[in-house]
């Protein structure tokens, strides 16, 4: 048994992992602390300790984290929804806070949940795959195999894998990042939201159910009301398809890489997405690609984080 | 010393190569023939027996071909501009055909070239970098370390590294891909040429020393007259530059590379399109890799496919 840590931008969410089944046996979760990395280490030691009265024997943990991490992974690099945190080293924090653990290992969240996919999930068996986050942002993670190696693709200083900051339009609307047209500045959840509601405004003419939410259009009530016939509402999703599908074909055509596993909560407006996604691949990617590409949904939803983080640490042990 | 063979569309170079310095002793030329793989493997062999006459000792030789690989690169599957080529058992073609020969290894071109710059070019000492060739064709070459690999990425079929589709709109310009808004529909020579030759059509009013060309706009008479203070060619080379260096940024986010280094004919064009590529590089590229990245002039010119293909053997029997 080992323990499986998710750390995200408002919750932290901590497991007690069966390692051969990848089975959670027992869950909690908590607030995120905003008052940065040290104070989040405290916290998670002390629930930490309330899981091992249950679970004396546990001294193993793995951690995913929202944000970048340097190559051999001991520094946080400015996760962007942690406030606080600058350039962590959270593995020594939580080292220092947990005296008693033998291995801890920490690692980016998008990385840790391919790794989930990889060894439990929708991955598993293939060499190569991209696994692409749809949620707030974009995130991503490349699993490859080349020669002696098999595992999370890193680059050059760990940070590979950032398929939401690739552009489908150097003109495109402007990202966060700086750049224009990046894949997360069409379907990232505010970017998404912002959009479909530009559009009704820009448009008096379109009929929808959509017209009466006062709040946010946020991808689950545009999906509800897809789910109820609204034809607006499905063409939100199939947009976002086609510019995942174009993104997709980049990565296809540079990486040679045939399957791309989808998951987060977008991931969640199901057939409609995942279909003109598939229809924009086939019709973009090079040809000698196209009989072979193919898109799964993640097996794992909200606990890829917990599960994949628990396999950081089966693998650091190998 | 070793044989290293670039195999292109118009031209075969032969060159006696010594293995350690990367020094072309000797080397011989001839006109591709355009009847298909076996006729082109006979006519090397019988040029390998014309230089064996010199150099009686050479039983190693590597090839580098316009086209991709299969994994095993057992196979050469539809080069474009390799007239009757299908999927083509080029390896074993010369192997039948040259049969006191102990090594024959081939691959792809682009990735020769980049085997070349790796071990005694402009790629050096780099853990991780990407060729771009601009040519004809715009080609691509990832090299990585990982863990315990080093060495050219090839991803799920070995056909890895096709920069040149990448797309920087995807409303853009017809690739002869069949996608859209390819960095090669943009830079690749052909579409150079003819889009320099329609802006000049289009807008009449622009004043320019190529209005008096009667042939195509290649390259080359392009940067002629921008190196006589042609406006309108300056113009050409930075649009190029800028459009490279919106494509390496996509790049250099989703696999974290922070070294591009560029070859092939176009890249003759110099300081103006280098510049602008590494301005728009900058510009776009996330935060935490604007300090870092660089884009580098390729080593090798017209010798890289010889010395990469001489390298292939080295790497195979290390």
């Amino acid at each position: 048994m080992t323990l499986g840590i998710d750390i995200g931008g408002t919750t932290i969410k901590m497991g007690v992992i069966d390692e051969a089944r990848g089975a959670v046996l027992a869950e909690s979760s908590f607030v995120t602390p905003q008052t940065g990395a040290w104070n989040a280490a405290s916290e998670i030691a002390r629930h930490v300790r309330d899981l091992k009265s249950a679970y004396p024997e546990i001294d193993r943990m793995g951690v995913g984290v929202p944000g970048a991490m340097n190559r051999d992974r001991s520094l946080v690099r400015y996760p962007p929804n942690l406030l606080g945190w600058n350039e962590e080293p959270l593995k020594k924090y939580l080292e220092e806070a947990l005296p008693e653990f033998k291995s801890i290992e920490v690692d980016n969240d998008a990385k840790v949940a391919a790794l989930a996919e990889a060894k439990l999930g929708s991955g598993r068996g293939l060499s190569h795959f991209l696994l692409v986050t749809l949620g707030t942002g974009v995130g991503g993670a490349i699993y490859s195999t080349e020669g002696t190696f098999e595992g999370i693709y890193r680059g050059a200083s760990g940070g590979a894998g950032e398929f939401g900051h690739t552009s489908i339009d150097f003109n495109g609307p402007k990202c966060n990042c700086g750049s224009r047209g990046c894949i997360e500045a069409y379907i990232g959840q505010q970017y998404l939201s912002d959009r479909a509601k530009k559009k009704l405004i820009d448009n008096p003419s379109i009929a929808s159910s959509l017209r009466a939410e006062e709040n946010e259009l946020t991808p689950k009530i545009i999906a509800m009301a897809m789910n109820s016939g609204d034809a607006f509402a499905k063409s939100v999703f199939e947009e976002a398809g086609m510019l995942l599908g174009a993104a997709l074909a980049n990565a296809a055509n540079l990486l040679d890489i045939h399957v791309f596993i989808i998951g987060g909560g977008v991931a969640e407006a199901g057939a409609v997405l995942f279909d003109q996604a598939r229809a924009t691949l086939h019709e973009r990617v090079l040809a000698n690609l196209r009989p072979i590409v193919e898109i799964r949904k993640a097996q794992f939803g909200n606990q890829a984080g917990m599960i994949g983080a628990m396999l950081l640490v089966t693998e650091a042990n190998k």
